[in-house]
C-alpha cells in the first residue's frame, strides 16, 4: 500500500475525521447520511469543503479520511481525489484517540517526521486564506521535538457545549517559525464547563474554544500514545503492521483488534495528561483559529451562519434553503426553512425552524432546535430505523 | 331536459351552491380545486358530505348544483348521483341572487310549488339527524303562501365576518307544521357588524348567525325577484326558457345573458327588502340551525373542528392531517399540521398551522391563518397562477 514516504523536509498528512453520526441536522442528517456528507452551506458538502480547504497545503495522495462503515461509500464518492485505501472505516466507534493514534502508527513506520493534522469534517470556515496561513505555521511548529499544536477558536459566547483551552504565556515570535501567526503556550484543557465557569472563562479573555484541530508529528503522537495509553498502543501498532501487508490482512486485523481499544477522545487520552506537565514542560502550543470558524452545531447555528449573523445581532432575516426558490413573507422574521422545491409562505411567525424531507417534516424553534436528538431517540425507540 | 315535475304534494329540490373560489385553505385550496371539493374533514369532500346529508330528504334526481367552469368537472366526478344537466356552471361569477333566482325560474315553469332549499357546499354539520328534522320542518313551513324560511345558527362568539339575523316573536307551535322545531319571526338582517355591535348582538341572545341556508317555493322566490330585482327577472326567465329547449341553446343564452345580471347576494336582493315589510308582514321565518354547524372559515376553524374544541376551550391537542400517519411531539401543543405521507416532528412549538402540498409549504399561526389570502394575492401579483 501507498504509505506516505519520508522524503526531505517535513511532509504534511491531513487526517479528516468523519465518523460522526450526528443527529443534530435531523431530518436531513441520518445515520447513513450524516452532517459531513450534507451540503448544508452552499453546493458542496461539508467534507468536500474540508478537503478543498486542505488541498493548497497537502497533496491529495497524502490525505487520510477516518470514518465508519455506513458513510465510507458516500465519502469515497464525494472525495474522488482521495485514495480509496486511505479512507478507513472503523469497525466500531471508538472516539477520536484510537483513530488519531492509528494514523500516527501507520505513518511512523515509514515517515515518522510527517506532521499529521487532525481536521473535523463538519465545520465551516469562511476565511480559507487565513486557515492556510495558520495551518502552515502550525506544521512548521510541530516539526521539531515533541511539540503538540492545538488551534484555539476566539470565543464569542459562554458556550457550554465545547472544550476550553486555557492559554499560557505568549511565545516570542523570533523563537518559533510561525511568521506573524501568534503562538501561546497552553496551561490546561477543560471539557464542557457549566455556564458560570464558561462565562468566567470568556470574561478573562484568556481562554479559547477547542476547535478539534491538532498538529503533531507521527512520532510525537505515537510516543504520546505509548506513554499515556500503554494498553492501546500495541493494539494499534498491530493494525498498522497489517496495513503494510495487504488490504485483506488489514481488514481482518482492523475488525478484530480495533474493538479492543479504549473508547476515548484524543483530548482525554493525550492532551490532558500531557498538559499536566505544566505550561513550560508540556510543549503544547496554541495557534489562533481566527478564520471565521463555525461548527454548525444545530439548525440555529446554520441559520446564523447562512444569514451572516454574529451572536447578539438582531436576527430578523428569513433563510429559505433547499430547492425552495421563492418565498412569500407576511410579518415573519428570523425563520429558517428547508423545503423541497416548493414555494414557502410565512405569515406572522418568528424564529422557527421548519425542515422538510421526502419522509419527514420537522417543526421547531431556533431556540429548541438542539432538541432534535430527542426526536431521533423517540423514533429509534419506536423501531423507525428508516427515519434515523 | 329533466325538470322536476309538479306531482302531488310539495316536492323538495335542494340547490347546492358551489361557486366559491375560496382561498382560505391555500395551499390546499386552489381556483380549480376550491374548499368544497377538498376532503378537509374526513375522507369525503365537503360537497360530497353536503349531498349525502340531503339524500334522506330529496331524490338525487331533484338535486341541483350551481358552480363555475373551473370546478364543474371535478364536482360532476365527485357527485355521480347528480344529473349532469343539473350541474350548472355560471359563465361569470354573479354572487348568490342570480343563481338562486335561476333555480326559481327554472322550476316555476313546470313545478312552481316545489320548495327550493339553498345549501352552501363547504360547511360542516355534525348532527345530520337534527339537520334532517329541521329541514323537513322548514320545507313544510315554506310550502304555503309566500313564506321565506331562513336558518339561524346559535352564535357562540362575537364573529364580525358573518351576517346576523335579529329574531322576532316566537310562533305558536300549533299554528305551523314544524313539530317540535321552534319557529321565530325575523325582524331584520345585518351584514358583518363591527365588533362592538357583534358583541351587543350576542349578549342580547336575540340574534342568530345567517348560515346561508334558505327555503322557499319556486313561485315565492320568482315573485320576490320580480318584485325586488325587476331588471334581473326577465334575464333569468329567458335563460330558464332556453333550458327547456336544448342544452346547446341553454349554453348559448346562459353565456350571453347571465353576465348582464346584477352581481348581488340573495340577502341583499331579497331578504333585506322583504324584511323591510316588518316582522309580521315580511313572512320570513327562522328555524334554528342547532345541528353543530361550522363554516370552516379558516385553518384555525378546521383545527378546532378536528380537535373537537369549542371556543373558549383550552386548545392543546396537536392535529396531524393528510397522510402524516405518525407524529413525534416534544413540548408542543395546539398545532395543526397537514403533511404528505411523512412523519411530523414538533418540538417546543405552539398554535402553529403548517400545511404542505407538492408545490407549497405554508407556515403560520392559528391566529394569523385567515391571512393566507394575502399570500394568494401576492402570488397572483407575481403571476404565479400555477400556485393559486
Amino acid at each position: 500500500m501507498d504509505l506516505a514516504k519520508g522524503n526531505a523536509g517535513p511532509r504534511f498528512a491531513p487526517m479528516i475525521l468523519a465518523g460522526g453520526s450526528g443527529t443534530r441536522f435531523w431530518p436531513r442528517s441520518r445515520r447513513a447520511h450524516a452532517k459531513q456528507v450534507l451540503a448544508l452551506d452552499g453546493e458542496r458538502t461539508m467534507i468536500q469543503q474540508t478537503l478543498e480547504r486542505l488541498l493548497p497545503l497537502a497533496a491529495a495522495e497524502d490525505v487520510w479520511v477516518f470514518t465508519n462503515k455506513l458513510l465510507s461509500a458516500v465519502i469515497a464518492e464525494q472525495l474522488p481525489q482521495v485514495a480509496r485505501d486511505k479512507i478507513l472505516a472503523e469497525p466500531v466507534a471508538r472516539n477520536t484517540a484510537p483513530a488519531c493514534a492509528l494514523a500516527a502508527f501507520l505513518l511512523e513506520r515509514t515517515a515518522p517526521e510527517t506532521v499529521i493534522g487532525v481536521f473535523p469534517s463538519d465545520h465551516v470556515i469562511r476565511n480559507n486564506a487565513r486557515f492556510c496561513e495558520v495551518i502552515r505555521a502550525g506544521v512548521k511548529l510541530a516539526t521539531s521535538g515533541e511539540r503538540i499544536v492545538v488551534l484555539g477558536v476566539p470565543p464569542t459566547r459562554a458556550e457550554t457545549g465545547y472544550g476550553y483551552i486555557e492559554l499560557g504565556n505568549v511565545v516570542d515570535a523570533a523563537s518559533v517559525p510561525c511568521g506573524d501567526v501568534p503562538v501561546r503556550r497552553v496551561k490546561r484543557f477543560t471539557e464542557k464547563p457549566d455556564l458560570a465557569r464558561a462565562e468566567e472563562f470568556v470574561a478573562t479573555g484568556n481562554y479559547a474554544w477547542n476547535g478539534g484541530i491538532f498538529l503533531w508529528s507521527a512520532r510525537t503522537l505515537a510516543n504520546a500514545i505509548r506513554e499515556y495509553s500503554p494498553a492501546m498502543a500495541p493494539l494499534l501498532e498491530k493494525i498498522a503492521a497489517a496495513y503494510a501487508k495487504s488490504q485483506a490482512e488489514f481488514n481482518r486485523v482492523f475488525a478484530e483488534v480495533y474493538p479492543l481499544c479504549e473508547e476515548i477522545s484524543i483530548d482525554y487520552a493525550v492532551l490532558e495528561p500531557r498538559s499536566a506537565k505544566g505550561e513550560a514542560g508540556s510543549e503544547i502550543y496554541c495557534l489562533p483559529a481566527d478564520f471565521a470558524w463555525n461548527d454548525l452545531g444545530s439548525w440555529a447555528a446554520l441559520y446564523e451562519h447562512r444569514a451572516g449573523y454574529k451572536p447578539g445581532d438582531l436576527e430578523t432575516e428569513n433563510v429559505s434553503d433547499g430547492a425552495s426558490t421563492q418565498s412569500v413573507v407576511v410579518d415573519a422574521q428570523g425563520n429558517y426553512v428547508y423545503a423541497l422545491g416548493k414555494v414557502v409562505a410565512l405569515i406572522g411567525v418568528s424564529d422557527l425552524v421548519v425542515v422538510e424531507t421526502t419522509d419527514a417534516l420537522l417543526i421547531t424553534t431556533r431556540e429548541r432546535s438542539q432538541d432534535v436528538g430527542k426526536v431521533v431517540a423517540e423514533l429509534k425507540e419506536r423501531g423507525r430505523y428508516d427515519l434515523i
